[in-house]
């Protein structure tokens, strides 16, 4: 039978929403049982219906929600929570929804402070249940590879890590212009301490700390507010320290005017280098010394790499699998350890969850901290 | 409330049925509510089930569904069928569904010849239901973006068109080591008069066409059967004629080694040349003489065009959308028709119908007649 | 000491003969000693002026050139003549130079008629000198890897080529314009019984044969000059078949809008798939079954065939080596062989002779005089 | 008649000497004419003697042969001398060239320190000769074409930049290998203060304020020499600000394993942004919000720039020209300059100067002094 979920947020004129829901029964695997979808309890009902939700499952907000759905039956209660609001109140949903007793998907940054993700990771651990923060580009096939190349020592030891997420939908004055993503995401209130860093630039740490297999240690950041009064930053350049001495760089930028969505991850080892594009997600380029470079392509069965690899795509090589391909992977990793959790098996983490959400709090604070100090190399 | 959908086929062990299945519940407009999914009765129900039907509507065999499912309830018969079966079974299954009542929607190539392709024709015509072949390239939104710079004159009159289609996995005997597509796709008792031509040269013919708004007139053809004696081609070349004396060429090849999905497609006008790669679907190229070239972006808006395009994304640009999202471009599609023909409303069809799979059947006749007498010239 | 050149046409206003002089002289291995640059006396003398050509080795025309510079004493005489005047002033060229005794350096097509070329053919056997006839793409480093990957039966067993050569030039009326270039092109007194098959035809057949080892034995061609009135083919499309079974396509043409010189071979074996670009020269794509696709790169050493390769490199990898340098390979292999020869030591010929002029004859006969019955296979 | 020019340095095993002479020959402008091509006596007229230099003008040392050059008659005396030693070599050989009366052209980076940079900037005025610093990435046409994009406020304001520099040549020990381009330039003595930022981050520094037309205040640097014991930097990244609040980045590395010359520059304005690569230089690619992306070619004529940027190509477009053509542009500048200055005519520099080499000099004191306190933001 398929796994039930709930929505939290993700009504009419969300971004993130609807991509939950694709991602989430892509597979066939889930169902959505209930939701509350919109902070306005208006909108949240109409854009209910027009999911076709009954109306007894249909919730002006999501107090409401979670107190009635985990008094439902097992058979009929959803499984888990899926919480696609602003970064703002990220933190009492979470709370409250694993201590209502439900496994939680959370779109990310997971929160606005490392005390906050900290709280959340005790209930976790706490709960039982399993937790889960999508930072969805780690479900990109070519991604897992690069980590297990770097795992497997195929490159030698990582000597240099470049990141960069470069946007353009900034470099000109959204919010004014209306775009409520804009108006959001640019709010102290509501992003908390950073703008374009928060929004992206955790998702470029998390991705070179997930190939890496090396911790950032500390950062040197630059980051820049300019344009239309902005009391966040909408573009920063940060140099980083990684655990073993190696050094790295994160640029992230929304007023790239032009780029679209241009995360890019090139990791330098002794023997080799990787190269990923997210614009172009089923090429993972592995250049060598001296010798012709190879390019590896989503769903090319390739020795254990491959066979690993094929487990997170549908489709012969060539047919192209995009972004909700991607984030469906997540939900796949999540479905498989929520089916292992409720037969008491202890689950392998295939996805990210409650150590990446504090991890990227601890950067969000350290770049805000080295700049506003001038740049100077600040500890995570 | 969801479009009911019921199934023929695609059961344990195909590629397209689950592609059908993703592509038409993407949009969380349609389910799936009754199929039957093999040849096989045993595997037809083991299938259905592991798909969470009930009982009750997962058939053993489709002659049974049609007949059961077109006496239920209008509130719970399905909408239509959708046909995912081996190319020699479609007129027969197609041609029940519709007499049956319900729409259909039916994989590619249409049957096995001419005169059941225009037999089918009349049915539909009598029928009054909707009917689509799911010819799914022209659901990739820079298709559709290609067709109307075609049409609104912007590379000024078409001049040549070059379209090539090149897969490798039949460059090993994929058949003798039991790969079930190669079995059947090169077995003229289920694929028809054609092999790769039929595969995925009637995908290449259909593009050429839906993009330069132009019929192929003559064809001059050189099929080759050469590899692990092969009845049916495994690759073929083809020159083409145009109306209005345009020229082109038409390569298919499935023993083009390494090669994965790779449909491309060229068309050159008086003024500005178009270029497309199905592997990297979200870029459109369009060449000027002695000018900068421009490189379009799914879901980046400009003009009418722009406004159009966006219709068929789901995605901000940069995004990347893939195989799935453009089949789903075709159910979509095909459910706005649906809607509006259950209000009796004339639709408009932006998706690949009967016309389509008519000329699909003509060309491969026309290309295996060329190619028997040694590459002469014959007229569609 | 340096080797000394002779030029024969080539002077303002040309665009071949420019990229011939800087060929030549690329290495510091040539000087160019004196010249008739022109069929005009007036502009030959003033074109050979602004090259710093002395009075006395600046001809009016290339008969007196061949008349006087033979009787040089062998210390300053030319080494060679270079030949690069319109296709129907060759075969004359070509046979007094061999006859004044010198070595000869030939654009290319050779010249006009099959019977012509074997004519030449010949003379070159009896005359001790040697000939190079510039197809120019074999001076790639990457062509002459694509070459040796198939000669080692890397690949496997050749099965399929497919050659295209899209220009767009002609897509405009460029005659009527005053290009130079397209008068005399598009003018049969002046190219021959061929436009766009002799000017970049040849040029791509020559490189299909190269690459694969093997000889085209029959063509089936549409050849097409639609546009401004033409006496000569502006496009074509033409069918091959080659030794061993080997089926393939040749698609050339200078109506293909917006396209610059966009030349591209694809060579499918057994076991692997090669594809190279032009307009990317520097990269070697070669395609495997199930594995990672490889770029072989310029001037990277990897095993015999870099060591090899290296030969015809002048810069480290990653340092862009272009169209001029590929050319000038043809000139450095030319010159080794010219050495040679001088020593009496029988030379390699690594670079386009006779042979190659031939063969580019017989493949302009065959294309034409398909086209000219519709299409009918014909052999070379 | 043409121009000629003396050579210190480039003898056998050099690798940016024999670029020189290609590229300062390429256009039959200019002759070698006098050489003392290595600090080995014995190694400089063996090498000379191959370049096929008459003995009386291939010399011993650099010493001898300015004082005898510049005795020569205005007829035959070079008119520049080209500098094409290790770094610690160029102070005292541009002094001593412009004191004997030569123009002279230098390759990239200018001396050692900013206080020897300024005083050659004295020298330089006082001498009324030419000077040139060969940072030669300014010659490619498209990087003159983006530099006038900015100029003519097509992208808008700058608002960000972002260069990065990438080989992975020293990934390896080349060194002790025996590579004699890894020992001078990881070596103090002859290399300077610094390593890679000297030897390629120079260029991109270079490069960066060529094209935004913006000076770079400040620098916060963390430069590395982990690999081998090195003494000097082979990895840096260095975050800029720049003139008018403008941000940037500035990542070089020679670690970079399997990266052969990487460079790349991204600059984005108010309404559009640049983006161009070393490795494919004939692609100028200017994204704007909203509308399709754009890329410009070599050699394709548009409007004024297309005119003007035709002054630096010598074929036609899709004829890739390269990293040499690039080069020979400099010099074809230089040469330009040349001849107005010899004729009193006030000329235009074209070409990196002076002031290019003091900016490099001050440049990489800073980024190392930022470096050695901790990434410390300081000024140039």
């Amino acid at each position: 039978m398929r796994i039930r979920m709930a929505m939290i947020g993700g009504g009419k004129g969300s971004f993130i929403g609807p991509v939950h829901r694709m991602a989430a029964t892509l597979d066939s695997e889930c169902e959505l049982v209930a939701a509350a979808l919109s902070s306005s309890p208006a909108n949240s009902l109409e854009s209910g219906r027009a999911l076709g939700l009954p109306d007894n499952r249909n919730y002006e907000n999501w107090q409401t929600m979670l107190e009635r759905e985990s008094k439902l039956d097992a058979g009929v209660r959803p499984h888990f929570v899926s919480i696609v609001t602003p970064n703002h109140l990220h933190y009492a949903q979470v709370r409250e929804s694993l201590l209502a007793g439900f496994s939680v998907v959370c779109d990310k940054p997971l929160c606005l402070t490392v005390s906050e993700a900290e709280e959340i990771g005790k209930i976790v651990s706490s709960s039982g249940r399993v937790f889960c923060l999508t930072h969805n580009y780690t479900g990109y096939p070519m991604i897992k590879l690069a980590r297990d190349l770097v795992r497997q020592n195929m490159i030698g030891d990582v000597r240099k890590v470049a990141v960069e997420y470069f946007q353009g939908w900034l470099s000109a004055d959204a919010a004014s212009a209306g775009n409520r993503q804009a108006v959001w995401r640019s709010d102290p209130g509501r992003a908390g301490i950073a703008g374009t860093m928060a929004d992206i630039g955790t998702h470029a740490f998390n991705l070179a700390e997930y190939v890496t297999c090396l911790k950032v240690t500390s950062v040197c950041a630059d980051l820049s507010a300019t344009l239309y009064e902005r009391r966040l930053d909408d573009d920063g350049n940060v140099l980083l320290r990684l655990e073993g001495g190696v050094k790295g760089s994160l640029l992230a930028s929304q007023i790239a005017t032009g780029e679209e969505n241009n995360l890019r991850l090139r990791v330098y080892g002794e023997r080799g280098g990787i190269s990923w594009e997210q614009m172009n997600p089923n090429d993972l380029v592995v250049r060598w010394a001296g010798k012709p470079y190879q390019v590896y392509r989503t769903a090319t069965g390739f020795g254990d790499e491959g066979r690993k690899n094929m487990a997170y795509t549908r489709l012969p090589a060539g047919h192209p699998e995009g972004f909700i391909e991607g984030f469906a992977n997540i939900y796949r990793a999540f479905f498989r350890s929520l089916r292992d959790n409720a037969l008491n098996i202890p689950y392998t983490r295939d996805f990210p969850g409650i150590e990446e959400g504090i991890r990227g709090m601890m950067f969000l604070e350290a770049v805000v901290r080295s700049s506003e100090q001038n740049s100077v190399w600040t500890s995570l």
